[in-house]
């Protein structure tokens, strides 16, 4: 039995109160299923540290994480003590890069006794994947500012995609595609108003399509698809997204079925050569920290989606079906305010572990 | 009494359908405001146009236009005869560009009779604006590949923003937040991920905030932000966006109102000095082309915008109330099936012209 060695980084804000929730389940169910887990805490990648140490990081972290299995992480960011683009770039966004975690994965999905802001719709109906570049694209930092201060003020950033950066993510979305039953893949794109990546992004997908004729392939532009997501969410089954349009439809789509608090997300390098690293989607939400009322279920769905990454899907399907059952039976005095409850964080969190 | 002559622009698809009902209420409001009107039709702006010329545009098309008060437009683009990066940057793109048409207007609010996707809203929770930044930005032509063809193809595109075009959008969206009861403005960034222009974005909302103490100003990240569309458009008064983000927003609010059918949209050079542009949001939708069932409200709305542009905000007002009174009756042998009737594109711009 090998150790599976997981750093944990809770971040910010209600990022520290959730973990230790995620954690709990994570030990249910490592117990239940004899995985043999070790997990080792770090107080670096938070807004705290940064004003302590002027970074966000210590100098030999990629010496530190690589050694990993995986890290489970947290929420990132407290604009008032640190702006937003110097936390998230010196951290999260530095370990998708550096650890070419170049997949983005978020589930999409109805969850019994969860409130959908869209009519009529019931468990079941919505069930897809978004697949997200994350290492490219949009995001880059090249660029600068001309005539900076004056009238005549010119500031350009450059997206950069590469066939490279392009090509692995869409590979990995047709290959997720042709393990669901619908085999279904679409494409976002904006190739009518984003003139020369977006065409050239229809193309690449035209040219993996090719490898995978048993994918059915449809494309949206970004706008109409983000309608879509609202009107049709039954359409969809693994979307594939550059960087941005990822970004946003990772949080909308999670909106969607009511899950944007409680939906988790992995950062994933499928080669295994770099250490993969799980979040939940919501932020570290300042406005809420400290209160205890949090919902821990995006953390510990987090560990779910970690354990299946490491080899032990029975372990991640067995927290999921916890969490499920939790949310099924409703019991308010359990349940986190967010989802109509009177409880906390803790006796969610607790509840889920006991039914590992 | 002055003449206004406005040229019209039917483009492709149900462009060339819902026209001719725009057309109609437009007259009947005309009629009834004794508001002199002339209306000059072109064939060019269409992708038919493009396969006879090889141009999407006539050389002389700026002499033509620039002589107009405004410009009524259907709507364009046919992927299957000219790919849209073509027929739109060759033509609707070229106009907001060179009629330096720099504010593009969307009005997001539920309509009676009209079914929205999100559970449990009802006319009134949701009227809000959306103000896109319709001439830079993300929208750039600039950029090229490098090693095309081969796997070390890198592929670049540059968003560009000025001074001088952000000031101006944001004063725009400022003033109207003025006259609003709510008088609040709602910025659109991604100042955590897009590190170069979105930050500078922020600084200038900043900025042009001190000028309008009485506004009451937000901002949320666009994926964020296409969540709360979702969960609570009601937050929203007047929100204000770059080039691509306010093209996904002004999508997504009217999916949200369920409207996305019926939208109107305007494209405006608020000095007057140029032309300014109405079109519905929706496409050509070469889908429904031909069968004569498209809704025409989005045409007639726009039109509606034309003349409330044009200094006859009474006109424009009983368009309006005419489309509200024919959705509220909600007979289904004259509403179109996108609606839930059983009538089509000439019905439903009939019954609304009768009530103007
Ligand atoms: C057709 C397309 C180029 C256009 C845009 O992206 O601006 C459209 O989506 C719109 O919103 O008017
Ligand atoms: C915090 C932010 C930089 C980040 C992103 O935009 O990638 C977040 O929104 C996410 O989706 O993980």
């Amino acid at each position: 039995l090998m150790t599976k060695r997981i750093a944990v980084l809770a971040g910010d804000g209600i990022g520290k109160e959730v973990m230790p929730e995620g954690i709990r389940s994570l030990e249910a169910a490592a117990k239940r299923f004899n995985i043999d887990i070790e997990l080792t805490a770090f107080d670096f990648a938070s807004c705290d540290y940064y004003l302590e140490h002027g970074k966000m990081l210590p100098d030999d972290w990629r010496d530190i994480l690589i050694e990993f299995d995986a890290i489970f992480y947290g929420a990132i960011g407290w604009p008032e003590k640190v702006p937003d683009h110097i936390s998230l770039w010196g951290s999260l966004l530095k370990f998708r890069r550096e650890f070419d975690q170049y997949v983005n994965l978020r589930p999409c999905r109805l969850l019994p006794g969860i409130k959908s802001p869209l009519a009529g719709r019931v468990p079941g109906d919505i069930d897809f994947y978004v697949v997200r570049e994350n290492t490219e694209g949009e995001y880059s930092s090249v660029g600068g500012t001309m005539f900076e201060g004056t009238e005549r003020e010119v500031v350009i950033q450059e997206t950069v995609m590469t066939r490279h950066g392009v090509d692995r993510v869409l590979k990995y979305a047709f290959e997720l595609a042709q393990t669901r039953p619908r085999k279904k893949l679409t494409s976002a794109t904006k190739s009518n108003g984003i003139a020369i990546t977006m065409p050239w992004w229809d193309q690449r997908v035209a040219e993996m399509a090719k490898q995978y004729p048993d994918i059915d392939v449809d494309k949206f532009h970004i706008d109409i698809l983000t309608a879509n997501f609202v009107m049709h969410p039954d359409w969809f089954d693994v979307v594939v997204a550059s960087n941005l349009f990822g970004d946003i439809l990772s949080d909308l789509g999670p909106a969607c079925t009511g899950t944007i608090g409680v939906a988790p997300s992995a950062n994933i390098n499928p080669e295994g050569k770099f250490p993969s690293l799980f979040e939940p989607v919501h932020g570290s939400a300042p406005d809420i920290a400290g209160k205890g009322i949090a919902n821990p279920i995006g953390q510990i769905w987090s560990g779910a989606m970690m354990l299946e990454h490491l080899g032990y899907k029975d372990a991640g399907d067995a927290i999921l079906a916890a969490i499920e059952a939790v949310l099924a039976e409703g019991d308010d005095r359990l349940l986190t305010p967010d989802v109509g409850g009177h409880g906390n964080t803790a006796s969610l969190g607790q509840a889920i572990s006991e039914r590992i």
